[in-house]
């Protein structure tokens, strides 16, 4: 039995993000969104918000577990003991900072393994900040984001 | 008769924005060079600062119009009724980030097209953030930027 | 009124370049699709089919012409007093390449402008070659050249 | 139970390729080295030679097999019931061409999906056309490729 | 006698720079490393406490000089009659970013020269910034800084 | 007394060599300028011709020589003592097949170091082959390469 871990801050998560989770769920016995406690930014939804918004939008997805973690990714991984990291990867920008950091996971833990997937192209200009500056300005973000992020969204304002 | 949109924060304007607003008026009826107001940043010069540096530096050519505009380009696109948005390329990551934006803009509304023109190769290195740099370390900006930008950020000491 | 050319090889026509002709055709008032004669390359299909299978696929679009040229892109342009060069970008190896070709050409003809159009995401992954190799193992190219393509292509086995 | 392809030339098999081959094998249940038949290349390895120094370079590893295929890789991956692709990752230039091939196996067959995995950063250099060229001139490539590899190039000359 | 610069933030200097240090030492008769005094970044170190760790890291180097600078770095080359100042790069958005700053120093300054040096490939994942964040989360540092380097930032804590 | 060598095909030599020859004949005591005869290629002009044709475009340089070389690079920098390889950047794709080499050369042999250069950026588009390619089909080549190619290059038409 394989368990993958899909990281990141998911703030909020997207139809990518959600792509990305459902392929992997088909390959891996059990996927693991963890989503980054990070202190220092200044998220628009609470850690809380963001786990419950995953846990709606990935609920018919049997085999996949949302968590929140701090801390270093690797150590994350050995705790739970998790297989793999799964990454999407967009554009040449992303490969690049995604390459550096499995090197550098690579070399704090010798075990720990980073796989990539293609984020399909139709979500290829897709990210949580994209989405929401195009919300602030009164954009349509239907189809970009899950329905219930997008009522979650007008809450906020 | 097709207008094109020329949208940036010109924050001042640069030899290398001008010399795509020349390039786009030989081949659009009109080019609107549309400056945006964007609050969060903090720019050295006030909005009507730099719609007058535009409008000094673009004064011998006809069809250009200087505005300003907030909110989404999309939105300003349709308002305007602009046939299409111009963009300048210089480098790799140029051309990552402003995919990026062409595509959800697109997806924001199917109408609106974006195109690209290549930056001269002698402004290739330019942007305004970089000419700002070496002003306030009192290196030569002439030949970077009009004349009158020049001496508007002497006055700014 | 302002004419523009989309330059390439066209071996055969794939729907990204459709997707191209018929946005520019949106643009600009005549759109010519320019099918390179290039005797060192060896084809699947001849010049004059490839003209046939683009006018075949384009017959909807008023404003577009199919020609053939030789030589140099630049002298064209300037005989058949044309306004601009379009070209599609899916990558940054095409925007590489092709940012070379617009410099060269800038140097050959100050004249001469070239303006580039992202293709749509959908097609990111499509090329003539790529459809030409998937077809020889028997691949369904079903969606990603004009129905008339695969037809064609079919009578060539 | 999860399997996964491998796939590639292998003319000759490099140190890289081994470490993309012993990683994946912890991860997947079976991974299939899957050797390309490709005719119109001239390879300096023939099809069972290539077979063969894979066999004897991952003798160690147990969850591997070494197969041949020609053809599309998504027909050889549907019949032999195989649940994702592995490729590695050294470049930029890479990232982009396994990206399409990526998106297009996807448009081929929407259930076959691609994993990358970053090759480790000691092999970042390495190719088989790099190891032919340099053993041409009289190069030590010794750490290159498995010591097996040597013995049949020296072999060969 | 040639002189060469390597000019940068070293908060603090990694394995990384002092490959570059070491290298460009036994091609020039003198290189200066340069520490950047920038007032608006908030470092890790003071600047005489990044000084010294690179004193104490270079000190089996004899061709070695380590200083201070503000301001413009062609301003300093020109003062301290440097003859090319050195760079490493990792990677792709490096190589455009020096690029850029290469380009922008020549228009500052016709004499000043940019070489660019690739850095070893283990330690392609490696940056100050990547150090920093993996200490803070208490992740393993040894092997990616000079040893005084890691005293020094636990006395930190 | 610090040695250069300066690697390529020069077929034939263009203006943006010379640049990069001049700016390292003014940092290096001594560079060489070293023309692979690869019997691969079919080259416009003959190993000599090359050899002539940069003689006579870098007569005015004192510091600098002309000479041939076959096989591996390393071995040639080796036997003759040179300290260190030039190589101009220009692009992207430049960057990342110089930089497998840069690496593949230091696994050759350790005390090898290359230096790279950035191509002035009015050279950026230049190559020999796309020299070759403007001028076959009739384009003006003025100002791309040394007065003298352009004599030569006539006298094979």
């Amino acid at each position: 039995m394989k368990n993958a871990v899909y990281p990141g801050s998911f703030d909020p998560i997207t139809n990518g993000h959600l792509d990305v989770i459902k392929r992997s769920a088909k390959i891996f016995d059990k996927v693991i969104v963890a989503v980054l406690n990070n202190p220092n930014k200044n998220p628009m939804f609470s850690l809380e918000e963001r786990v419950e918004l995953i846990k709606y939008a990935t609920a018919d997805v049997e085999n996949v577990e949302i968590h929140c973690f701090s801390g270093l990714l690797v150590d994350y991984v050995k705790e739970k003991k998790i297989d793999v990291i799964i990454k999407g990867l967009r554009a040449v920008s992303d490969f690049e900072y995604e390459f550096q950091m499995a090197l550098m996971n690579k070399k704090l833990d010798e075990d720990v393994e980073t796989l990539f997937m293609t984020t399909s192209s139709k979500y290829s200009y897709l990210s949580s900040s994209i989405v929401k500056e195009v919300f602030k300005f009164g954009g349509c973000i239907k189809g970009l984001v899950p329905e219930i992020v997008i009522e979650k969204m007008r809450s906020k304002l």
